[in-house]
């Protein structure tokens, strides 16, 4: 099967490139480098099942040329830090909803049928219902992230009502793990290697998130495949458990060794839009037998700073 | 009060347009004529109140131009023909969702932060929440057009989050009146005064809709703008009831005394994500004293003829 991957050269993508690359997959590559990183895709493009296309999803007829021959998209391409949205409200627009509407129109113009998404928790906005299930109140959107998202996943839906496409839309809570690039955890890294005597925490430290560790990840989108044949198939993604930002920045100042004096910049929130508390209901996507190997609140301790090392090492070097 | 109304030209901005001037209200009519009609705005345009710009909204420059002086926006222009997504699957994205960012943005550079948005029960989807509250269980699009309105939502919300908007977001049933120009009682209409003995109707007439008055829908309107003052007012606007298109077939015969032969194209829905039944539960905002005059499943037989003639009569004309 040849499978199509944007954003192969980002997080999520990069490491899902190199699984379908192992699994013996052919796969097609389309990246514009925006923020996906060459280094990460440094042994697929070893391998002569994976070819690369540096294209811009906003430009659709290099967008279609280079979707020729596929069976399968994952599209994973996006404006995927959500904090900058007031900065530059066009910009999630763009990236996620017309990216996704560009995506659907050069599937449809090479007879490519099925499409694999990834939405996010932030869909669902700030909630009462928690753990929030798929099928939660009608929710009111908070970010233009979580609005762009939501849009892509209605296009999504709307192609698979009127030209026979089948979805595959997962709504993830934050995703961790080897080659993650920003985020909080990220952020924490990164000043307490430059200064290891104070961290700047955005609103009170009391944000509630949850966290995905990537392979689990990766599983939970093979599984879903394999086993849900719906028209239009949707599941959160996420473990059992949540914690706090305060939380996770005990467990990286030990993991570091560093005892910082941490300044807070208030409120209940980290930026606009931020939702303060995330934590999914994942029964849909475990009725299928898939388990997170890291069932934690957060992936364990020990395997912290090897993972968030890695990228800040090579963004330093 | 100056008040920006876009889609100024359509059926219900037009109506809207009318009703703000007999207000005393001055109002900036903004319109591409595209599908609008210059003859709605003949009363308008005789009034020192109204100024009128020929705009696109694609437009962005000349959009926010033309906002200038605004304090209110009653954003509704819009695709507004659910019937030919899969046709041409960009424009209701580009008619609503893009064009809706616009206006959002040129009212952020004019300083004008509260916004009225017509959107739609196709949001709903084909849901099994009968009639269906503002917060039913998280929907699944069927249509471009219900995606490109929910994305539009989205975006409203997003922006009344991120840059203290204030807004009202209607969600509609079919409105029906004076000046009306589409749908399926337009449609019989037209194929019944061209040819009195026979009527094609799409899907197997099963289908079961409910309808809205104009003027109770802008009343609707203006009720919630007047006592609704949290940061994001969703409302559904529809009446207690419904019919089958079959029912209304009944009564435009009756109508126009014509017998037809009714071929059925077949299938339960009319059109390729057509909603075979759209029927919304109006407590919110008839909890704020909204009643509509008419209260039937659809306004009275006798009012019909005149309501749906006009605006054929013109088009013959």
């Amino acid at each position: 099967m040849t499978i199509v991957v944007t954003g192969c050269a980002g997080f999520i993508g990069s490491s899902l490139v190199d699984r379908l690359l192992a699994f013996g997959e052919t796969v097609i590559g389309v990246d514009n480098f925006s923020t996906g990183q060459r280094r990460f895709l440094e042994s697929a493009l070893k391998n002569v099942a994976f070819r690369l296309f540096e294209v811009d999803l906003l430009d659709l007829s290099s967008l279609t040329a280079s979707f020729a021959g596929g069976d399968l998209v994952f599209h994973l391409a996006a404006n995927a830090d959500v904090r900058f949205g007031t900065q530059r409200p066009g910009k999630d627009l763009e990236q996620n909803t017309i990216a996704t509407y560009h995506v659907l129109e050069a599937m449809r113009a090479n007879g490519i049928r099925r499409i694999v998404f990834s939405s996010t928790g932030s869909v669902y906005g700030v909630t009462d219902a928690i753990p929030t299930p798929e099928d939660a109140p009608f929710p009111v959107q908070t970010s233009l992230y979580g609005a762009s998202k939501l849009a892509g996943e209605g296009l999504i839906s709307a192609y698979c009502e009127g030209f026979g496409f089948q979805s595959w839309i997962f709504r993830f809570v934050s995703i961790l793990g080897e080659r993650y690039t920003h985020g909080h955890v990220f952020d924490f890294y990164k000043q307490l290697k430059a200064d290891r005597s104070q961290l700047r925490v955005l609103g009170d430290g009391k944000q509630r998130k949850s966290y995905l560790y990537i392979q689990d990840c990766l599983d939970a989108m093979q599984v879903a495949l394999e086993k849900a044949a719906e028209k239009i198939n949707i599941f959160n993604l996420g473990v059992e458990g949540y914690c706090e930002v305060n939380d996770s920045i005990g467990w990286i100042c030990r993991a570091l060794q560093a005892e910082p004096r941490v300044e807070y910049t208030g409120g209940d929130r980290g930026w606009i839009g931020d939702n303060p508390f995330i934590f999914l209901d994942t029964k849909r996507i475990r009725s299928l037998g898939w388990t997170p190997k890291f069932r934690g609140v957060l992936p364990p301790v020990d395997w912290w700073p090897t993972a968030v090392r890695w990228p800040f090492a090579s963004t330093t070097s």
